[in-house]
């Protein structure tokens, strides 16, 4: 890291027992938590795709979404958070107060999810700002979730509410890593996703995975007051149900699991017995059937498919 | 990842004991080996910064590059590789061919060190091309190597040959981690470090780690032959020998040890005894001594104050 951005970041870091070494050598050193598995994910936030290009970007509320959205990808997979290791580059000019501005960002939710912040490397140079977070969590081998366990007749529910996230909330993306882990706590979760590009594609390839389709009650969808504003200024982006299915960056949860679960599940939230639970919307938006790709069922029990919609990243 | 991008990579991957779930699900799990701390370090490499500006970058060099720097970390650490994430920043136009080429030189450093291409992250985009590496090791609790224990009467060894990288070399890194791991299962090593920004300023960080100084005989490092190329292309450069102290980009080891120790590992290399020794040159350069900094020793037996010459990364 350039060193004046290390040590101050290091002086703002507390020590962390699960550091065996402290920061400042050639890696981070930790002790693995006992009959735990490794959970392992990257992403990089890259300046006019991920977040605004410059001035226009907070360089503080990208440091937030660059840890939260690895974070929502160990949510996925019901993990406990350990630690991070970072990559920036930042712009010759003015790096040391965009940097010292994103690491405070990154701080904040880091102490938030008891993520430790335990090494990096940074760049300058004449390019975009490029933001690379990787992520170590742990879970218990039993504890597990991953996409292709889906089981015909599972009911899928949805945290939080979908749609219009780029006219508001992209950059506060809010990981549900505590949701998941109650969750598995409490049932027996046979599938899950966390929605990045869509929710119709996000399911689409968790049904693929699974070998299934699925169900999707529209008039469930929990729709975000974001889609209904995005809807109103941009018409052409389709309907505030149109977005909720399609928009992505949403980073809520997709989890597929027996009826009976759910059923529990959102009956303990509902009466206030799952305790910690931070409040979050739950909601039954379908159900996993045996016929691969994905279906519409509309207020009126209209079936129709449903296109998997969703950012479709591709090279021209 | 691009979807194209991972399809591609996906079909190449052999399915690694190490891991968990299949390829594909939101993260990696990983086993963690038994009675093995966790080795954690990432490097990211900016065009124009790290390798050179398109048109003149090989993909699959740069590939080869951005897995090696982080192996050298690793080697610094006696540590063995375990699994990788990689994220890239590709341009929009030719992204699929850059990304192929690039991964490709990623898929064949990974297989000689054995390490796992677990996950990833692709973006297109219109800015340079980016390309980051967050590596997993593991190493024995009691065979790390940290930079911090260097004691005063300790030999420090260099490996291979050090200077004028960036007129060479600077792409094709050799990282030391069979070289770390074999010496690490001989002796009893006190301090390492890799040379990343240049033999005298990594040396002097390492001493400073450590809460000492060292002398460096000036006739006992090794020079590289690029070194010498430098000098005679770009006198301003300083001579061979100012370049081997300060130019960086090395990737090779600093090791401090004990005195006999080193005599011992030395002797055993030289007549061959010490089986799977890559044939690595390994040199005695100096020795640590309790006053802090650094000194020259030349050839004669003068004694100069040597400056920590090297990149230093800074904001402008």
């Amino acid at each position: 890291m350039e060193q004046q951005l290390i040590d101050w970041l290091v002086a703002k870091l507390a020590a962390d027992p699960r550091l065996d070494v402290p920061n400042g050598d050639d890696a981070a050193v930790l002790r693995p938590p006992a009959g735990r598995r490794t959970v392992f994910c990257t992403d990089m936030l890259c300046e006019g795709v991920h977040f605004p290009s410059a001035p226009d970007y907070d360089p503080r509320a990208v440091g937030h979404k660059a840890i939260a959205v690895n974070l929502s990808d160990l949510a996925a997979m019901a993990s406990r958070p350990e630690a991070a290791v970072v990559s920036v580059s930042l712009p010759r000019s003015g790096g040391q107060s965009v940097g010292e501005a994103l690491l405070e960002g990154m701080l904040a939710i880091a102490t938030r999810f008891d993520v430790a912040l335990v090494g990096g490397d940074t760049t300058s140079w004449d390019g975009p700002l490029a933001v690379n977070v990787a992520l170590l969590g742990s879970v218990a081998a039993g504890r597990l979730w991953r996409r292709d366990g889906c089981r015909v007749g599972d009911v899928v529910l949805v945290t939080g509410a979908v749609g219009g996230s780029l006219a508001g909330r992209h950059l506060a993306v809010e990981p549900r890593v505590n949701e998941a882990r109650l969750i598995a706590d409490t049932v027996a979760v046979h599938g899950a996703i966390d929605i990045s590009d869509g929710l119709a594609l996000d399911l689409s390839r968790m049904m693929q995975a699974s070998g299934c389709g699925a169900e999707v009650d529209l008039a469930a969808v929990p729709i975000h007051a974001d889609a209904v504003t995005a809807a109103k200024l941009d018409p052409s982006g389709g309907t505030p149900l149109m977005r909720a299915l399609g928009d992505g960056e949403d980073f809520e949860l997709l989890i597929s699991l027996a009826a009976d679960d759910a059923e529990r599940l959102l009956g303990a939230i509902a009466t206030g017995r799952l305790a910690g639970w931070p409040g979050t919307p739950l909601t039954a938006i379908g159900r996993v059937v045996a016929d691969r790709g994905l279906v519409a069922v509309s207020e009126d029990g209209r079936r129709t498919p449903l296109p998997p919609s969703g950012y479709q990243h591709a090279f021209t």
